[in-house]
């Protein structure tokens, strides 16, 4: 071990970091140096706001400030539809959603996916809860859309698929359900030629 | 803006660190808002105690923890040849030369790299303090080298080039002064079908 105790301690905490290896943290800890107090100062004082201040909304599970209140600023807005529900992987999947500007409805933020090599995965995310939120929606008696925003991959379809199934039998006992997933079909800018034979496929049933 | 005001503030803070856009700073910041409290607690120590522990030794400009004493352990250390000095452009550079466990000298680690696009590059890194270093060297009548450790980029060649220029009037001047550049051929793995033509006409040059 070559660099002080210090620096390497906060190399192998950087190192945790999605995706980050001990070269990148070393290059981190060392930027971190060079930038002269402050930002060493900012960092560790926005990491214990975040920790401090940061709160999940008790309904949609977004990050929300702490303001005293259970919802955050999309679950408390009475212009949105709360019975018109996107059912996300994660928080920053929904960033784009709202970049759309004609998305109207609330969230529902899983925090994560089904996967097949984890059967408790469905109980690590936040499923009950959507069950109970579109249940208690449907015993007053509101017309409710769940849409399936969950990410075109395997895990994704696969968590959409349960989902589904999750929510059958409300929709069995109701007709005020209805369930709808993203469609699929070609990307802007992507080139039939590199395009991949499912992609194809649902461009041709889905065209109009 | 979508996220609550504290998160986009770590999120814009860690966007700053080299090499991360804000994609991969959201991806961390949801990771510090995931981890229960410790990863955040400990991260933000661990950025306050390299702030004010970490200084800089006098001597070759690693960092080193704080202990009233001017220079670091390798300078301190007697059983290292003083007179033998490996000049690095950043401290991450030594941990390679340290794994190979045949080098037993010192370092000098400039802090960057002489760049032809800034004109003070060569005020910003700490060349004036090696010149010193040397020269001291020198006037105490001892044997000294200098190993130019610069990486085999445009980049590093250049301050290689540079730095030999400006020792050149102390080796004009003393004859115990050598200055001497690490050696260049074929790397261990590489192949001669893929191997650039500087790297085969370095290797020819240096075959034994």
């Amino acid at each position: 071990m070559i660099y002080p105790k210090s620096l390497q301690k906060l190399i192998e905490l950087l190192t945790k970091l999605p995706g980050i290896g001990p070269r990148q943290a070393a290059r981190f800890a060392f930027f971190v140096l060079r930038e002269n107090g402050n930002f060493a100062r900012d960092l560790s004082a926005a990491l214990q706001n975040v920790q401090s201040q940061i709160v999940f909304c008790t309904q949609c599970f977004r990050s929300t400030e702490n303001s005293g209140k259970a919802l955050c600023n999309f679950c408390g807005d009475l212009k949105r539809d709360m019975a018109l529900i996107a059912v996300v992987e994660k928080e920053s999947d929904m960033q784009n959603l709202e970049k759309t500007g004609i998305y109207g409805g609330v969230y529902h933020v899983l925090g994560g996916v089904i996967s097949p090599f984890d059967q408790d995965s469905p109980k690590k995310i936040h499923l009950k809860e959507l069950y109970t939120r579109v249940s208690s929606l449907l015993g007053a008696n509101k017309k409710c859309e769940v849409v399936l925003a969950t990410n075109p991959t395997s895990e994704g379809d696969t968590t959409a698929l349960y989902i589904e199934r999750v929510l059958a039998p409300l929709q069995d006992k109701s007709t005020n359900l209805k369930i709808s997933k993203l469609g699929r079909g070609l990307s802007l800018g992507s080139e039939l030629e590199h395009v991949d034979e499912i992609t194809l496929k649902n461009a041709f049933k889905n065209r109009n």
